[in-house]
């Protein structure tokens, strides 16, 4: 694998935040948006405004959730988590089209992009098992 | 792909900070650096010493100001931005030699490697359409 | 290589510091920590708890210090680091079973995983060239 094959690999896999952001306000319908983290729920109570839940530890179990027309954008804790990575291949592997938000939502919250967080009435269960 | 196919492919494709440092000032005139970050100018106005600036938006308009002779080196934000690797991808397709700046012009501060300020009489034009 | 291949090769050579800590805990004996950054010692006084120490430099000349029945796990600065990359190459040419740490120790510390302070006596060489 050359220098070339590396780059167009990582732009078929990933995208950054600020491409994100631009892409789904141009066609926000285009896009579906996933917090897979795993870990006690009270730690991940932030995350990026819009995204859905689905920690990579249930993933296989909800592929049913995920639409395959759309393109699936998945985010993690940060440049170094693998979970994301983990995930991707999941969908990959069962069809769907996947992308990893680089950075995850360390860079997000860097950037002041969007972010909600979750009130105690629809706080997360606490028995991921993770 | 295996591991080291991997590792190969990410040495051959990016240089990190110190080793950038280290091969320059052994050698100033193998390497152009340039800061191929989109957005608006002013937040912008802080680049690595001595980088051109070449937007990534402009590239493949501005291919004639870069040399075929030398190793170019990319940088953007961050680790987690893409610009720098679209910029790659580019040039690469066009038989430059390319590597990109591991962690972008944020990696080079925390290292405080010399930056510079743009002063208002050379700014960069606010114009760039990103 | 498409986005699978991209992220099976991440997760074949890479693993997160929370991956790490839950599978050295749960089998402390099929791995083995190497930092191997370089440059002057005293700035790498801070190491990760349990890390063998290696500097990428003096690798080749090492080998015989680390074990074929391992898992040999890598690490340096940070997430732009290229030196574990570097490390991990010479070993996969020599056989071994290699992962680098993502994120090296800055996201280590982040985590607020263990880390060691060498004493003075301890203290490492300063003279390893670099």
């Amino acid at each position: 694998m050359n220098a070339l094959d590396y780059f167009n690999a990582r732009l078929e896999a990933t995208i950054s935040p600020m491409d994100y952001m631009k892409a789904s306000k141009a066609d926000p319908n285009k896009y579906m948006l996933i917090d897979v983290r795993n870990g006690p729920a009270h730690v991940r109570n932030v995350t990026i405004h819009g995204a859905a839940i689905i920690p990579q530890q249930e993933l296989a179990d909800r592929l049913s959730e995920i639409p395959k027309d759309k393109e699936i954008i998945l985010y993690c804790w940060d440049v170094w988590c693998n979970t994301a990575a983990k995930a991707a291949k999941v969908l990959l592997e069962n069809g769907f089209k996947v992308k990893e938000l680089t950075g995850g939502i360390t860079a997000w919250k860097e950037l002041d992009f969007p972010v909600s967080t979750l009130t105690e009435e629809k706080a997360l269960p606490d028995d991921c098992g993770c």
